[in-house]
């Protein structure tokens, strides 16, 4: 191997390194376009700010078209759609991250996921949904994803939404 | 206008300022009076400062002869009558700000409150419940009353109130 | 009285103090012996720490054996049997803040719990059920153990147990 190709497969390493490392890029890559986020109509804001706490109002399932993903877990959808729903909660999550921040490196930890289920009186996989969410934090976030979390079914959510998520998130100083 | 006249304008002016910062003139103006918070009587308190944030106790709907306003929304209740239940919650939120702070005008912000309404399973407008608290809050602390929020539903509440909230408020330094 | 038997009593009196604010010590004995935590199998940790904050994931009613207290309380179980369930939950959480601060003595202060109750519809007594997790942090912590709380019901909960709860710590710095 000569110096040449050493310095390549070295830059290389580097290169993939930072991109671990890089929020925004790892976004990017799995092809996720994030929207302007939908500002509340009522007298409360998306995020409030309190030193190096950003806590984010409760978000659910809504698509870019502002439709939502409605349902009771365990009668209407299944556990897979329960976690497409708390996935596609996470994306509206870091919608509002971004728009708050401007970038999602700024992001220095995700602290504390409150992840509430719709879902029937009998479910018990409240965790395997909220998976959804949990997952794709850790993949644009890496280590700095991880949370301490609850995972709880609720008797109804807004509009009958599957999942509602609340986050509080440590932002780099 | 003549000097003076400008100067009574000016100074009016000034004053209206000065009255829509101030939250103890604001609720006065509203004729809302606050009484002494009850204090739990299990092993817990109303409310815990740590540095500039007051992280409160959840309150429901309690009268000031000690009665709740009770009952499940979307079958005991009305939307409206859980706004009403939502808004007397936020009044006894104040009266524990006034009793840890001295003054509600030692409030910085309405950082994040989690509105939980007991209602029916096929419940779908906690939102517009849990409205009654977001209002009186920015009617009380205008911009700085505009907090972070999750409204969502609850099979059962204790003594069956039909509204519990728990806040978070940063502090003036 | 004589000067030896003063001495004595005033020791007594001293020792008696400083085990009253030892909660290692309190929790000894109580009897009450700690597990390692269990660690969380998804992409979540047990908790996550900002400054002097200590943010703990939900924890339930989890035995020794790993087995837990399951059911719904009002229909499944009585009040006794919830109140140890959360008792239970509480020991849980302790462990998880040995684990992180290697002693139970650098809490300065058990903050905020959220106390949710796996219930039927019409249970109305989720405060007495959750009493016996404030009661035994209050028995191991003292006044630093009192904090600000909710209790609520939950038409629902992660693998059927009787309560979860959610807590955040002050840390002593």
């Amino acid at each position: 191997m000569n110096k040449k190709l050493v310095l390549i497969t070295l830059l290389s390493v580097l290169n993939t390194t930072i991109i671990a490392q890089d929020a925004e890029t790892r976004l990017k890559e799995k092809g996720i376009a994030l929207s302007e986020p939908s500002k509340p109509v009522a007298n409360y804001v998306n995020a409030v700010r309190v030193g190096n706490l950003l806590f984010l109002a409760g978000k659910g399932p809504t698509k870019p078209d502002g439709t939502h993903i409605t349902g009771k877990v365990g009668k209407d959808l299944t556990i897979e759609q329960g976690y497409q729903a708390a996935r596609l909660t996470a994306v509206n999550h870091l919608s509002v991250i971004r728009s708050e921040l401007g970038s999602l490196n700024k992001v220095k930890r995700v602290v504390k996921v409150l992840g509430m289920v719709n879902c029937t009186d009998d479910f018990k996989d409240q965790p395997k949904v909220i998976n959804g969410y949990s997952d794709l934090m850790v993949e644009i976030f890496g280590d700095k994803g991880k949370h301490a979390r609850s995972a709880v079914g609720m008797n109804a959510l807004p509009s009958n939404i599957a999942v509602e998520v609340e986050v509080i998130v440590e932002i780099e100083e």
